[in-house]
């Protein structure tokens, strides 16, 4: 009983199947000259180009990656300027965004909402990038994007009317929402997107930067001149070709997915708050992806908890996998202000392919039973 | 009929499926808290831990990759000071050089031997990184790694001596030796090495950095701080599992490996020169790769020569498949001194595993006739 679906997913079947080849018989360098490597060449491009199609932009446009904190490393470090980032981002993001260090971090709301308006007040006539994570990979929280993008397009216009040329881009790492909710480049504004291959039933350590012609990147990682130059290194052709049927799986099934995983998620929700009515659901319930939930149990040890549900087959994480630093208290709890006897009895559950109505049900009844245990041992 | 393995090598078999179940089943992120990911993280350790075993080194001084590439541009970019590398090094190395800007390149002898004592005579006070590849990837020269190694460790006493605190390191890029010659750490008495599992029959896009304990790394990529802080993004747990046995493999059968691709290079070495007295062989005859033979045929278009070898069903290079921009001139041959009317007739062959006595045989008369048609159609 699998409930870490935002932590890591395992490869489909379809992406391994799709991937196979370019390691055994298709193995040719797609910078070589001859004609077998010029076909891997040639299919290589073309996953790209799927991968484009996907979320409607251009191929020429994405530079395949090692993971989505290479791409946030890329971008970050191609800004000079100001950037405008939250305080609930992912850890890479954060990293880079200290690296940078000419940051503005805008408080999220208690449910972790990043307000546009208060975007729209940290943006100076220096920034030159807003990064802000479409789906909060810890509360599932979604971000109003299209706002965030409308006050980024209104400073764009306002700088030059006044005859500024300081570009400012909008940047938005999308790795926990492909497959759950609406991805497309266009309906979210955005100018930039991260995506990772290994949230969506793809091969780890593979990514993509998406950025729009207007962006100039400085590349991270040079030599060979791949990917336009902007990150060279002989391609990761198995891993990009698997990235697109990865992708192209993940967009033609996300309705019908989303629905399965939100009734899913709320019934087990339903059924844990029935079980404990003091239990909190962190996350904006209206704004929040399908299959996420984060719920608290006051004065439960999450970190016991975690191994008793593990010992009976029910595996859940405490907060965010990404993170090496194990055992200090999730920052993106501290920061929607989670009093900390609270924030240390959470569970971060997430559904995914791998949830079935009989696993989830069953994993429902040995949370609870679980946590009853736990509380009596606390002697509730 | 293969002539191109120091551009790409097929995934080993046993390779492959010591992968596959990273894929599907254990695809669990190693940094999550429950027991199946928990013993991935342990089965990636030990891959990194084997990994160490078979170049002589400690695994904490590992930071996994997502190849050479990467490996290069971190060890460079981790440098403040002087650096000291040659003018026939790999594009990577020459493109961090160049980023890096205070650098002076050794030139190489006309066999592609980078003489170790103008490699001292351009170490200054100021030199903090001596970087030199341990086999050159187009004409297979194999560097004297050794006498290189004891100029850094002298140069490093007598600073020690006078009391300067300015350390100086050297690093190697040894993708191109592995499964050929000793990359033993130890016995090449470098401070630093970089690895491709792609070049050694494992997958694509997964690399090593190893540095000693001494030197400093400055992360190019931060985030969830996996690989000690130096390398951070999920772990590419398949990727490592399967580049430790492309290791364990390219390490214990190296000795009856490059014996075998001797006798086969050199009988090809020598049919060819029968048949064409005019070749130039180029490269050091005594240090060079058991698998290369760098040859050129005066007047003749080597790009068209790839293209009729094609046809024909043999692969091989003009030059170093890494490098995108095509239609150039190497700047290893331009570096070597090599007549632009020889140079532009050169073929890159570098055996490996899927050459057989018969495959080899098949293709040397295959590039003798064709060899020969092109200089009827020249007229001569």
């Amino acid at each position: 009983m699998y409930l870490d679906h935002a932590a890591a997913t395992p490869v489909d079947r379809r992406v391994f199947d799709a991937m196979v080849p370019y390691f055994t018989e298709k193995f040719f360098n797609p910078s070589s000259p001859y004609l077998p490597a010029v076909t891997i060449r040639r299919e290589y491009e073309d996953s790209k180009h799927r991968i484009a199609v996907a979320i409607g932009v251009k191929s020429d446009e994405l530079v395949m990656t090692a993971g989505a904190t290479e791409s946030i490393n890329l971008i970050f470090q191609s800004v000079r300027g100001h950037i405008v980032t939250s305080n609930i981002e992912h850890q890479a993001v954060l990293s880079a965004a200290s690296r940078h260090g000419n940051v503005a971090y805008v408080e999220s709301d208690p449910k972790g909402v990043v307000d546009p308006a208060k975007v729209a007040a940290a943006i100076s006539a220096e920034t030159e990038l807003v990064s802000i994570g479409l789906a909060n990979s810890e509360l599932g929280t979604i971000q109003k994007m299209r706002d965030i993008a409308s006050i980024v397009k209104a400073e764009r216009i306002a700088r030059r009317e006044r005859g500024s040329m300081t570009p400012i881009y909008l940047h938005t790492d999308a790795s926990q929402g492909a497959g759950q909710i609406d991805i497309t480049v266009s309906r979210l504004g955005v100018d930039a997107m991260t995506l990772n291959a290994a949230k969506m039933y793809g091969p780890k350590q593979v990514g993509l930067l998406w950025v729009s012609r207007d962006i100039r990147l400085e590349p991270l990682i040079q030599g060979g001149g791949q990917e336009r130059g902007l990150r060279s290194g002989t391609e990761n052709v198995a891993g990009v070709v698997g990235f697109a049927v990865a992708l192209e799986l993940a967009v033609s099934h996300r309705k019908s997915e989303s629905e399965r995983l939100t009734t899913l998620r709320d019934s087990m929700q339903e059924t844990l708050i029935s079980a404990f009515p003091e239990m909190v659901v962190s996350g904006n319930l209206k704004r929040r992806l399908p299959g996420h939930l984060h719920v608290s149990f006051p004065g439960i040890d999450a970190e016991r908890l975690i191994f008793s549900l593990e010992t009976r087959g029910v595996y859940a994480a405490t907060g965010s996998a990404c993170a090496a630093n194990k055992g200090t208290r999730s920052h993106v709890l501290t920061a929607i202000g989670l009093d900390p006897s609270v924030a240390d009895g959470s569970l971060r559950i997430t559904l995914g392919r791998l949830s079935t109505d009989e696993s989830i049900a069953r994993a429902t009844a040995i949370i609870i039973d679980t946590i009853k245990k736990e509380y009596e041992r606390g002697g509730r």
